[in-house]
């Protein structure tokens, strides 16, 4: 119905995309809390990787989802023979396939919307990394060129149960020493929460401080931040994240406890209405990456007033040229804009790097939990975290390279380990059989 | 200030610009009336070449005016030297210099944001002309690729005395035909624009057709559009253009009275809140490009709802990237998108139809004067429309190479015209030399 829009390659005058691996994997993940549950010992990556005819490859990395792994292989037909740069029509074509493929099941339900820019996001980081190495140049220059050498990243803390996950599951490594050792201990308590930025903080020189609650009740949470100022001052920026649990009266009364100690109160309560209301009593910034998590959600965000800065996430948000867009709206109306992250690779990371070294201003260091990961699937291991920054990558591309040994280990974990996609909630009733997730809890 | 965002290009990874060239030429231009009064003899564009180390270069075209021109030539010292890929980090420069140069004196006055934008956009579109260049592909590319081969046009039509401009001044080329006679031809009443619609239709094959007003009482105006819809039908979508000098009540009763033969009414009022108050009482969709002309106006537009369509300009949004951001905008706050234009040659021409082939949907014709001009500075003369649309240029770059003979003849024009800004109200006094501008007049 659409065709009359799509562009015939008349004349060839580049490479086209012959060949796409999906692969999910999964990856070794201590046992973190959220107001969903507790992370699994695997959580999951789904690697694309595209070949163009004259063998160029260009990769990357989005949550791992047996639904979206299936989403992507839909988007097989429309990617084989395409010209890389043709970005556009791709998303336009993925519209159109998607809104077909499953309008009358879904309706409007979000579910759908982030198949597709999950999706999309996969194949434009892979494409602008093609791109990147046809013109020998790295993928923050697609974006505009580096505002910054290096991008800052916050310690992100969770409480935790003991462990590191993957096969060591509930256990300790009593060999692992340093931050791989302190990445182990439990943390149920202001105590373990200082221990552990003090390792973490240590260990990568983050600047930043955010802690992952939602899992205890508040007074303890906030004690925990309470805490975290006592050790840390005011030289190091404080943010909590109750991922939308509280009931509006609970955020109210520990946002006003907190007035002065946090950089940003993240998602306290859930929904544009909630947060627009809290919003108005108190001077703390509210941050989101819950209640304006799309571009359909922005201008209800802009009418209610929803919040002050929003956690972009290029997965979410339909890749790295979505991601600037979102960028030149926030800088528009008044929004601040940083990062959100979730348990990722290096590809993810160099990725993030890329946009958050392209973006006009980086006011709030970017969320990651790459401390929590052990593993990779890029060649030289693990990107390094120095001063609480990465650097931005110098090769071509994402200036990343797949490395094909660890991502066969991974791929194969992921068989192993027979997770097909993150179930927090069922992880939790391991631990308490009883557990239920709630929206709202407390 | 700004110098802890600098970058040092420590390793160079491509050419950096050697060379900037801003040439002033001055283009045939017909006595074209408007509310602001009439073109005169000559209008004036600005040429900026960029040259890379290793000879690329690449150009641009913005509209002349020697204050802008001062203000490129400020932006000379943060230009040569730089990375043609790094834009970000070129803005971002250009936005300090700026606010430095003249903060005491501007405030915040639209004119030297206005300088900014030009600015950057002349510098923009040269520097991702390079990049095309280097990487062998159309700018469209850069932009995520082409969404349609062609980009359709509009016919513009103008109220107007005799005459072809230039040194025929007020008479005409007994020797001229077809389209090149019709151009000199008067057209004050429905007569005459309906002859002048004909006759470029015939010429250009355009499907849709405007009329820039704000030139004669409102009645005689109407009336012309009346005939144009007599003439025409409904296969043919009309569009007017008062440009802003009608009163409310006017603009609601000729509204009124053109319901039902407008495919949209362009800036019937002055200012956002005039423009949101009439919105509310005509079906007809409004257009601007004067109420909401920068992303900083964008806020109070979704505010009051000021109007259905942004007709952007990428010489006023800061380039090609910009609008592209400005696109997202208008999807998300479900405003529709088309092209502003004034008099232009065939660089600025291949610029807005990259930018037209890259954007998501094209429902709305752009405007262009193209047909009003005769000369160019492009190797191979003018772009040809096609049944209304032009065809993406389809080398790399812009796709057009600067005709340096012609460029010299123009810039001669230039110098000898004695035109140093645009005045339509003084040359309105050549014919009238009581006339005066009014912001509103009816």
């Amino acid at each position: 119905m659409h065709n009359h829009l799509l562009i015939k390659d008349k004349k060839r005058s580049g490479p086209i995309i012959k060949e796409m691996h999906i692969t999910p994997i999964a990856i070794t993940d201590p046992p973190l809390l959220n107001a969903a549950g507790i992370h699994a010992p695997y959580a999951l990556r789904t690697v694309l990787e595209l070949v163009t005819d004259d063998g160029i490859s260009g990769i990357s990395e989005i949550p791992g989802n047996s639904d979206i792994d299936q989403a992507l292989e839909y988007s097989r037909s429309l990617v084989i023979g395409s010209d890389p740069y043709h970005l556009n029509q791709l998303n336009h074509s993925l519209e159109a396939h998607f809104s077909q493929e499953t309008a009358s099941e879904r309706g409007d339900a979000p579910w759908d919307q982030r198949k597709l820019v999950h999706v999309f996001s996969a194949l434009e980081v892979a494409c602008l990394d093609i791109i990147g190495k046809l013109q020998n140049r790295p993928i923050v220059d697609l974006l505009g060129g580096k505002m910054r050498d290096t991008v800052p990243f916050a310690a992100y803390l969770f409480f935790k149960y003991e462990g590191a996950g993957g096969v060591l599951e509930k256990g300790k490594d009593p060999q692992a020493t340093g931050w791989a050792a302190a990445r182990q201990e439990e943390a149920i308590d202001p105590n373990g929460i200082v221990a552990q930025a003090r390792a973490m903080c240590h260990a990568f020189g983050f600047k930043s401080i955010k802690l992952k609650g939602g899992a205890f009740e508040p007074r303890l949470e906030t004690d925990c931040m309470l805490a975290l100022y006592e050790e840390f001052g005011e030289a190091v920026p404080l943010r909590f994240d109750p991922n939308a649990i509280w009931k509006p009266e609970t955020a109210l009364k520990y946002g006003l406890e907190m007035e002065g100690i946090l950089e940003y109160l993240e998602d306290p309560v859930r929904g544009q209405e909630n947060m627009a209301q809290l919003k108005k009593k108190l001077k703390t910034p509210l941050a989101t990456n819950m209640c304006t998590t799309s571009f359909e959600e922005i201008p209800r965000s802009i009418q209610l007033g929803s919040e002050d800065i929003i956690l972009s996430d290029h997965h979410f948000w339909g890749g790295l040229r979505a991601s600037m867009e979102l960028s030149r709206m926030c800088r528009t109306f008044g929004r601040g804009l940083s990062m959100h992250s979730n348990s990722h690779l290096g590809i993810s990371l160099a990725a993030m790097v890329h946009l958050g070294a392209a973006l006009p201003e980086v006011p709030y260091a970017l969320d990651t939990h790459y401390p929590w990961q052990s593993e990779d699937v890029i060649i030289g291991g693990r990107l390094p975290i120095v001063d609480g920054s990465v650097a931005v990558p110098e090769g071509p591309g994402l200036g990343v390279e797949l490395d094909r040994s660890s991502l066969q280990t991974l791929h194969e974990n992921y068989l192993a380990c027979g997770i097909k996609k993150r179930d927090d909630e069922a992880e939790m009733r391991k631990y308490h059989p009883e557990w239920v997730f709630q929206k709202v809890r407390w």
